[in-house]
């Protein structure tokens, strides 16, 4: 056993190679904000931008980690190979994920197509952690197909994982209260495909309905994808080779349409403002408190200098 | 009628005369992000650090609206002057106040002691809003002795708030699950003062034990606070007084402590770093799309470059 530690290229040619531990360490690398990580992401770049990054979101209750499962397995029915990250909710004290990946695993654990990760979302409360991003372009760099995001969907997430997918799509179900839900949380802007599950209960078409009237007075303009509303029953399948159908549909029209373009850029441009942001704040809060930060702030809770006066400081210190 | 503009210092000037319009303006300015905002935090400056800021927050269904006017007619009584910021949640498309600052004032209307406002929680959902601190400081410059920040708990908020407050006060009520809720959204770390609320309803001493067993597990240090929980019947007013003296007696301890100078210090801190933050975003997404973000966002999207070292570019362009 080699004592040295692999390099990060080794680490993504490994995973490059399909094996499973080296893509959890790259991971790992990344969650754990390893001093390696630019190394790792470095050598992952040049691999990135393949996979069809999908993301899915749905209030608690509707049923995402079961449509999450079914997905997984009506794209590997296709050939298709499979990497899953489920973003998990994280009290701002805590951190951790609630839930264990092995759990998550069920029938596609022995499956060399699939790879699943739970991932804790640190920083904000129910929203996408600030690893995400790279988490993702470990599994396009791994050579998945698909890269499936699910976030428990609490407003902001929602929002945010809009922005990281390349196709959002939207799961309800009935009895859940959706119609104000849907106006309420926004999540008219920022689906792709709408996704109705547990289509065999009480209520399932009235809120297919419902959301294909909303969203009919929210079209957009000709030429602008139409986005389906479908039924689905994720426990048992049904339904959900249309959904796969749907996912290949928009991400085909984005290619052609340039849209997909766009929302990559628009991403990189968030990930990038991001990081930078936080290298500036970890600058900022260098040395042990005897900083310019540090003198500043007790300059304005002393009321000697406005908030704006002391960050243009901070800005040009 | 002049037609000349008032300038920041003539309106903090007649703020602190105590005219509410004044005080309205300037919240306003602060609000719509008015290019006087610097003329304004920089008028405000001067004259702040001298209100005992009081952050309230709890779950919906707690009596919040009811607490605070009850603790403002306490506070009255004391003959205390009291400006009261009340934070909604809008929703990330929307935006607005939800609550009609006229329906607020209720009994309060024609006290000139008391100036009630509701803000928006733009940015953040249910969070604070970015222009909340600086609406704390015109309060505070206007001369009222409490400036009452309330807030919907909902996670994220609660702990800002905390950040914001001199004293936070954690409200509870039976009936709401409130063990779980405690132990979930982290209220034990950042409350100063607990109240158990509609204590004349079933349950309410049940969750006051239970809440005394759960600080009494997390208590601090020697020499510390020791957390009162209180118990309260805010329709009626019983109790409140008991919660005045609390917050006298927890003000009283922070100055002695020192304390109070260690979290204004810590909030100035982070009051800086969010604006400092914020300008250099909107530095970074000037000149219409045609800026080294978008040229390297582009990079990005391309896998040419990873998005730490095009971070490490856009801080040194």
């Amino acid at each position: 056993m080699s004592r040295r530690a692999e390099s990060a290229t080794d680490l993504v040619a490994r995973a490059r190679d399909g094996e499973s531990r080296a893509i959890a360490r790259l991971i790992s690398l990344i969650e754990d904000e390893s001093p390696r990580l630019r190394e790792v992401t470095a050598a992952l770049a040049p691999h990135t931008g393949r996979a069809h990054v999908v993301g899915l979101t749905g209030a608690p209750g509707v049923g995402k980690s079961t449509s999450t499962n079914a997905l997984v397995a009506a794209l590997r029915a296709d050939g298709r190979r499979v990497g899953v990250l489920a973003v998990d909710p994280s009290s701002p004290f805590s951190g951790g994920a609630l839930l264990g990946d092995r759990i998550r695993m069920g029938e596609h654990a022995l499956d060399e197509g699939v790879y699943i990760r739970s991932m804790a979302a640190r920083g904000h409360l129910g929203g996408l952690s600030w690893s995400t991003p790279q988490a993702v372009r470990v599994l396009d760099a791994a050579g998945f197909d698909v890269v499936l995001v699910e976030t428990v969907g609490v407003g902001q997430s929602e929002v945010e994982v809009a922005g990281l997918a390349d196709t959002t799509v939207v799961l309800l179900a009935p009895g859940l209260g959706d119609g104000i839900q849907a106006a309420k949380a926004g999540i008219l802007e920022i689906g792709d495909v709408y996704v109705v599950n547990k289509a065999d209960r009480d209520g399932a078409a009235q809120v297919a309905r419902d959301l294909r009237s909303a969203l009919a007075l929210a079209e957009r303009e000709e030429g602008a994808w139409r986005r389906p509303v479908l039924k689905t029953v994720a426990q048992t399948g049904d339904g959900v080779e249309a959904v796969v159908t749907a996912l290949g549909e928009h991400h085909t029209w984005s290619i052609e349409s340039g849209e997909l373009g766009r929302r990559r850029e628009r991403r990189a441009r968030a990930e990038i403002e991001a990081i930078a942001v936080a290298a500036l704040r970890s600058r900022w809060a260098d040395l042990g408190g005897h900083t310019e930060l540090a003198t500043l702030a007790a300059a304005v809770a002393a009321g000697e200098i406005d908030p704006y006066a002391a960050a243009d400081r901070l800005i040009h210190s």
